[in-house]
Order: structure tokens, then sequence, then C-alpha cells
């Protein structure tokens, strides 16, 4: 491989993934930011030079990888134009996650070699990638009690919710609260993880309860897991660090629990366990993950190196 | 005077100034909520019973005061319907503050007997209302060096900027973020203030800076006041607390600064003093003030208890 | 009854819930608080008058109720020392809670005739309130299913963690973070929550996981529920709703959640349900509580009213 | 000059400045962090390896450079011991910043040569840091009315107060607040910033009020600066660009001004301008500042940068 850059564009940069894409793009030694597309910042200067466009004037068959940053339902009919245009793809919407038009899950630690071979990358939702990350070893061993359900409750910073102008998303409405939202398995990330992990082996029924933080970055997610045998802290520890032995952007805690301090600013999920001393065996789990880096954008040029053949890491803060 | 409770409506009642009023209502001996105008909320039930209603179904000729918190542009004109429907008539927008169709400029401690005489009040802006009560004591008394500008750098938090829903008002945007806006007296309070100023007496120069705050609500303004000759701090708090004696919303501190933390709650402007030492006389003030209630709804409720001839501060946490 | 109102002393009111409690005080109608004993504000002016004094100085034989807010080790001491004075007394620590010294656990809704003939009240703790109240109903009706635990995943505002100088409830470490603690059933409310659902009847396993918010007040708990019937979301209102009817201090939401906003400065629980489809039945409830007001401060006045035969809601904002 | 690596250590690392310097030597190509001091961290592992020590343990002579993060009072005599050690010293204290024991003033960009050749570094305040780069050129060019006080009022995102458990600084205390503090010039950085004019040239009188914001980090200051003759934002635009033309750590925009958003995470300093249109000529200068970064840590780095003879801008974001 010569050392010539590749070159990149970005549809649909206006929200806050697409903007921490532009910034990752602007230190990634190897990527080279050729165009980026949004209506509202149209004409005005990018970091590292170049201009917003509109989307109607992506040259996408000029650049060698586009990443879609769309809303759903846009953004991967665009992703596909794209791919027709001859580009690697990334979307980051959840257009294609069911693997429509062969679109791969981009998910490295579980399925890499996938992502290495894909020209169409689906990128993970924030919630299902912390989720997955923290149930993939025990799902793998056959750990769970298929009796009892898997409790994930979440809470997400607002920036998981998009950059539209909402009258819920407010700093009048959001500081100073804390509130559910598409309870009862009702949010769009429940089918998605339910599919991810029907890959993974033998599917355990989950429920998922997200939360609105007053906080701009950053997803928890506590896991109650019901297991057909006991497992302390230690031997969850050692479990979970085996499966992830060599792993850059996973990081198995021992005798810690993470929070969004341990994960913010960095392009990893965190992990950490504690037992729960009840009558039938259950472990704690408690995954973290920057819903803009691993969650988002940072997952993305994670895929994006894998398909161009680059270090995994590569312009990434880990 | 009988016991028979007074009848009000408000009009517009979605925002924070509007959501605030109608709180203030619920809780005020004297007056009775009839109706309340929103669009968004039509339908759902308001505190102490009844429901919101559309605007347009608004019975203006059936109650005794009316609010309106449109927004300007709008508010103006359904103000001077309610009073052409007979309706004694509070308007919360700055449609009216110019003086036109009649209307007083609602500021008791400053035009006390005009208020009470008034069908037609305009409730003052947010910044003006701590400003002119921090300001009025030295204006009157004639102590302002003309040669140089007073200082207004004043700092708010977000519901003083409205419910509607921009992308700069979002939590993503507004947390761990301060910013100026407005600069170079271009905010719309700035003829507000200086039109009021003028009718104190000699009207001063001024600049007046807004910031935003990353809290939901409270206001203050940090005054540097060029003065003729020295005034320490403890002559300072004589000449304000001897102007405010016996007022009950104006809190004048000694030895003490106020902070949103003084205010916030409250309907009061809370005043403080320290002298700067600097060849030519300046003496610092900082005022606060919460800017939905002496800032807004509390105001509007002060204003209407001295036009229907209740005690002033009846329905008000002081 | 004559009207001549009660006298109040407070012990320990550096903290949050004692500066709550002083506020609810001065604008209680039938108490009338005395003296106030603070360390570090020892000869400041106590609102309504009156000035902060040492504990050691405080005159315990000379009014009719006592309330104690110091740490706990200390404040059940202070507590029977005051009762051993001859006044009724309300103690907000965890000392008491347990039973010793014929303490009465102060939870009005489900013991309110105990609370009713007590002179020392062990007033509750702010986790335990929201989870009792939310899970009373279907506890005594004998419909959880035994084989699985309760999960009670709970965030609370930092104002629940007191008001000491520790480096971890700093602005700079909680803002724009969340983190879990007193992880695995570890939380010293743990045991509180185990000895009061017995004494509803058979008390379910449960598991307790709390979680610090970067917010000032408030606290929501997300509860699932092991049912050994469905019930859906319309059933569980109806249940709740006849166990809580008339009850000043529950709100029973139907077809909604609450949030912090729901609660925050109000003196009530508020509950909601969804039922989750899954295999085996489980309901979701969601409770919300002001910690500094139903979850300490306010249930304070709430028992000492019913101690002193006031109206139940004396004073308290509902 | 070889390639291997300088080596560093930090003393007093318990800090927001001796954290975010930790952080930053972990990522600096050039500068090898060999021990970190730090009494409560004492035997933890440190990012890159190693663990943290105590003070008193330190091996000043060991490397070949210093940076002293300590409490003021006593940063400087460890400075000065590891000084008299060999090694290249920088004080992020005041201690040292009046010239004491030689001491070098490092704000690079104003007296980059002095740096340059120094072995002893005092590293300037934030506040200073930011009102200094924005007054220099107008100082320098002589153009301040010094018949007028230029005002500085200023504010600061929490971590510039410290890390030591202080109840003002916690959580419950500071959000939803905002407050000055030091005002009547009493702040101790009013003194460093009037020596470090007196050096420009003829000094200003001037005004600084601090206020705290409740945010975690990034200062903004509001100055309005009276001149002798009209500058509008354009021709100040002009000057300024022209005074830093090259200079990476500063920012001057144009048409518009700067907020903590434009600067957090940055080793930089932004300014920006807007003429106010009164009788007398006056500008309205905005900076901005990570108080971490170029008001700290990453000031102190670009320091270290010069004297030992790397890339000024090596291992620093910008």
């Amino acid at each position: 491989m010569n050392n010539k850059p590749f070159t990149a564009g970005v549809i649909g940069a206006s929200g806050y993934a697409g903007q921490e894409l532009i910034q990752l793009l602007a230190r990634h030694p190897r990527l080279r930011l050729e165009f980026a597309t949004s209506e509202a910042e149209a004409g005005r200067v990018l970091p590292g030079g170049g201009r917003y466009i509109a989307v109607a004037d992506a040259p996408l068959d000029a650049v060698d990888l586009v990443f879609s940053c769309l809303p759903a339902g846009d953004s991967g009919e665009w992703a596909l134009r794209a791919a027709a245009a001859g580009a690697a793809v990334v979307d980051l919407s959840s257009d294609l996650r069911g693997g429509s038009a062969g679109a791969v899950y981009g998910l490295p630690e579980l399925w890499r070699e996938r992502v290495r071979g894909a020209r169409v990358i689906a990128n993970p939702g924030c919630y299902p990638t912390a989720a997955l990350l923290a149930l993939a070893p025990v799902v793998r061993a056959g750990l769970i009690d298929s009796h009892r359900p898997v409790i994930i409750d979440a809470a997400s910073g607002v920036t998981g919710a998009g950059r539209s102008a909402k009258r819920e998303l407010l700093f009048g409405e959001v500081a100073e609260e804390y509130r559910a939202y598409g309870v009862g398995n009702r949010h769009r990330h429940v089918p998605e993880l339910a599919t991810a992990l029907a890959r993974l082996g033998a599917a355990p029924s989950f429920v998922f309860t997200p939360h609105l933080l007053p906080v701009r970055r950053g997803i928890l997610e506590t896991i109650y897991l019901p297991l057909r045998e006991r497992l302390n802290g230690e031997a969850a520890w050692e479990l979970w660090a085996e499966s992830y032995a060599g792993e850059p952007c996973v990081e198995v805690l021992r005798n810690e629990l993470p929070s969004l301090r341990t994960v913010v600013g960095r392009n990893v999920v965190a992990v950490g366990f504690t037992e729960v001393d009840l009558d039938s065996p259950m472990l704690l789990v408690v995954a973290a993950v920057d819903n803009l880096l691993k969650g988002a954008a940072g997952q993305a040029v994670q895929n994006a190196n894998l398909m161009l053949g680059f270090p995994e890491t590569e312009g990434l803060p880990v």
C-alpha cells in the first residue's frame, strides 16, 4: 500500500455524529476529507479546509469512502447511491442494520472478518454497541438462564437523541430532569439488539429501558444478568477479559465499574462486574460508551479503517 | 370589596412565562383562572381544573383580567382586544412597552400610582426590571458621571429566551457553554431600558451585554457605575435602602452581593454593592432577578394585584 | 385545639434536608421555629427571625417538637435526648429506623395510625419512601412472583448525598457524569427497605442499584416487577389508584410515567406503569420523589402534622 | 538533537491541572513521564505506566524537566528545589509570577525569547493569560484612553477553582447558580495582571470581576475597552490579526465572537471584537480560553517545548 491518503466524504454532517466524524477525519493520518454536506452550513469552511456543500452536489464518485449520517429514512438510500458510484460506504443510520442490500453489521469485535470484506457497512446503534459487547461473552458461553429475562436499564446523554430542534430537547426541559422513554421494549434499538443477539447464538429474552440524562455525551447501561450458575466478579472478569484479549476498543475493568467519565472522549466500550447475592444467580454488568465515538462516529472510522486495510484504531482516541 | 374572587384568563400559556403564571394563579387566593389558551396543550387539564383551549375560543369578555403571554407581534394585539372586551389587561410581551395604546409601563416600585390606575399594563422585560431597580436611586439622585458610560454586563438562564424549539437552545448546545449575544447594544431590551431611564430623569449612556448561562432560570447583572463622587459600599447601601424602604419586592443587601440563588423562586430584585478603588469614582452594583417571577409572571401578578386593589404581593412568594 | 402555634426546633440545620425544613417551617401556619442549630451558621439570622445557635445550646425542653437532622450516628442520640426532655421528635437520620427505642417508622400512607400515636418518629430514607409506596399495593395483594427478584434501578440528585465537602461531590466531578454506587445490595437503604417490606407481608427478594445523577434534587426509580399473572397498565393503575384513594401525597398516573419534573418541589411520590410483553409476566413501575420533600423534610413535616393533630398536609406543597 | 525522549516529572498531580498535564504528557511524542506525585493517588497506576508516588520520594535530579502543580505556597519552593537539582522547571502556581528567583513569566506570545532561555518558568494564571493576549495589541499601540478604566468582566468554569473539597464547589451549590467573587479588584490575579500589563508599556487602569459558571471548564472574558479614537470591528480585527500573525495558539476571529465551545479542548486563546456606538470610543473585546489548557497545563507544555527546543505546539491540541 502506498502512502497516498484515501479520500472520504461525509453526507449529512450537521448533526452531532456528523460533526464528531469531521473532527476525527481532520486528525486522521490516512483519510482526507474531500467534502461534507450540510444544507444548514453550506458555504462555511470545514476544519482542514474545503467548504460544506449541499447534498445534491456531493461528488460521490470522486472519493474512496463515504460516511452517511443523514436521518434514518434518507441515509440508507444515499449510502447505496454512494456504493453504486463505487465508494466504500459506512451508513451511520439504522436503515441498513437489518442487513438489507447486503450491508454488513459493523461491530468489529464480534464480526471483524465480515467487516474487512464489506463494501457497505451498517454502523451499529449506540445502545446496542454497548449491550452487545457487554453480553456477547456470556451469550456465547451459554451461561444465561433462559427462564428469566435480562434487564438492561440504560441512560444516555442528549447528543444521542440528535441535534434537531425539538422542544423536549431544550436545555430548559432537560436540565434538572431525568426520565424514561421508549419503555416496554418500544425503543427502535430493541429489534436491532434482538437480531444481533440471535446472530450470537441462543437469544435471551430481555427488557430494555432507556432514560434521558442531563449530560451532553455518554451512555451507561446497568445490566441485570440471570445466570444458570453463580459467577463471582473475579470469574466474570476472567471470562470477559479472555473474550476481549487484545481488543483495543474494549476495556474490561477488574474490581471496578465504569462510569461516563471512563469512556467520554474515547473509542471504547468499558465493562465491569459485581455479583448480586440472591437465591438465583445474578451478575450485575455495567457497560459505558461514548455515544458519539464507539457509539457512532468513532466506530464508523474503526469500520472504515478495517475496510481500507488501515490499522484498526488509526486516527482514533482509545 | 366583597370576597368573591376575580376571574382571570391567560392567553398564550405554552411558554415558560405562561406556565409560571398558571402555577401562580393556581395558588392565588383572590384570582380564579377561568381559561388558558395553548394550541399545543388544547384539551389538557389545567392545574386547579378546567382545560386548555385554543386562543380563538378565549372568552375575553367573561373575565375580569387577561394576561397575554403570546409572542411579541401577536401579544399586544390580543391584549388590546381583551381590553376592548372590558377586561383589565397585563401584556407580558414587548409590544406595548413603548406606551402605545395608552399602556402603562408596569414597574410598581417606580411608577406605582400609574399602575394602580391603569387598564392596560405593559409588563417590563426581565433585564430592564433588574437594571432599572438597580439604577433608579442613583439616576434620581443625579450622581452618575455622564462622561463615562454605565456598563451593564448581564447573564441569563435559558428560560429567558423562551420555549420555542430552536437548535441554539438545545441542551447539547447550551450545557458546558457560555456566550455573549446581542452585543453592541443590539439587544431588543436596549431601547426599552433607554426609554425607561429617560423617564427617571437625565438618562445615562450605557452599554448592555447579555450572555446565555447554562442554568434554567435567573438573571445576574454586574453593573459598573461611574459616579461624580465617591460612594463607598455602606453609603451606597444607605442610598438604596432608603429609596426602597418598605418595598416588599426589592431586597437591598448590606456587605453582600446577590447571586441567582438569592432570588430564584422569589418575586424580588436583590441588589448589592462594592466600591472599586480607581482614580475616577466607580461603584460596582450587582442585581439579581428570577426572570420568570419578578422578571415576568410574578411581576405581572404584582401589577394585576395593584390594578384590582389587592395587597401588592397577594399570591406571590417574596 | 386553640390556635396558639406549636413551637419547633431543628437540630443540625446546615445540610440540605435541614435547610429545606427551615424553609418549610417558615411558611407553616401552625408551627413556629424557635431555634435551629448549626455550628457553621451559628449567629446568622434565621428566615422568620431568630438566629442559628450551637447544638449544645439547644433548649430541647422549651419546644413542642424537635426535628433532628444531624448525621447518622449522632442524630438518634439527640432525638432521644429531646424525647426525654418532653418534646415530640422526628429523627431524619437512619439511626432509629430499625425501631430501636420505640421509634415508629414514619411512612403515613402505610402506617398512619402508628404515626398518629407516636412520640418518636424515624423518618424514612428517600429511596425507601419511593420504593415502598411503589411496591406496597402489589406486595399486599400477593401478586409478586417470588421466584424472580424485583429489580429496583434508581437514580438520585446530589442533594441526596448530603452537603459535606467531599471531592466526589464537587461540581467538577459530578457534572457530565453518571455512575452507579453501592451496587450489589450494599447501599445502606437496603436493610431499611427489606425490613419495611417484611412488615407489609411476604417480602420479595430484590436488587437495588442506585446511581448519582447530575441534578440537584429528585429521585427516579425504575422498577422491574415480576408478577404471578399478567397485569396490564390499566389494571395496574386501578390497583394502585384504589390503594391510594384519597391520599394527598401519592399521585397515581394513568397512561403516563412520572419524571423528576413531576415531583420536584412537591411533597408527593408519583407512580406510573407499563406492561412489558415477555413470556413471564412483568410490570414496569416508575416512581419519582423529591428527595428533600417527600423523601426527607416534607415527610418529616407530614409526620409532625399527624403527631400534633394538624391536617396532614398543613404547610406542605402537594 | 537526537531522538531520545526527554524525561519529565509532575509534582502535585491530584488536581485538575495536574491531571490534565498527565494526559497531555501521555500523548507527547518527545516527553516521557517518569513520575507523578500525589499523596491521594500514591501507588495507583499512571496512564502510560509507572505509579503515583509521594512528593517526598520524587527523584528531582533524575529528570530533564519538572512541572510543579502544588498549591500556592508550596509549589514555588518545590520548583526551586527541582531547579537546584538540575531540572528545567515550570511552576504552575502563582508563587514565582512576580519574578522572584529569576523565574521568567511564561507567556510565549509576548515574551517568547525569554521563555526559550529560561530554566525556571512561572506559568501565567488562567484569567491573565486571556486578558493579556486580548489587550496586548492595543496596549502596545498606545490606543487605550487612560482617563477611563478597562472593564474586564470574566466568568470561569469550576475547574479553575481547583479540586479541593470545599462546600462552595459542591454540585449542589454550583449548579443552577451564578455569582461574582473577588470583586472590587480583590482577586489574586489582579496584581499579576497589573504587573504584566506594565511590562507591555503604559499600564491602563482596570476593573476585574470574575464570576463562577456552572460548567466544568472554560473562561470567557468580556472586555470593555475605552479607546482614544474609534476603531471598528474590522479595523480591530486587522490590528489583532497582524499582531498575532503566525501564532499557533491565538485565534483572532473576524465578524464573530468566541464562546467556551470555541476553545474547550484546545490550547488557544480566541478573541473577537464589536464596536460599541457611544459618544466616547469603545471597543468590546471577547476572549475565551480553556482554563486547563492554554490557561494552565497546555501552556505549561508550550513553555516546556520552548525551553527544550521542541516545536512549540508539540503534543498540544490547537
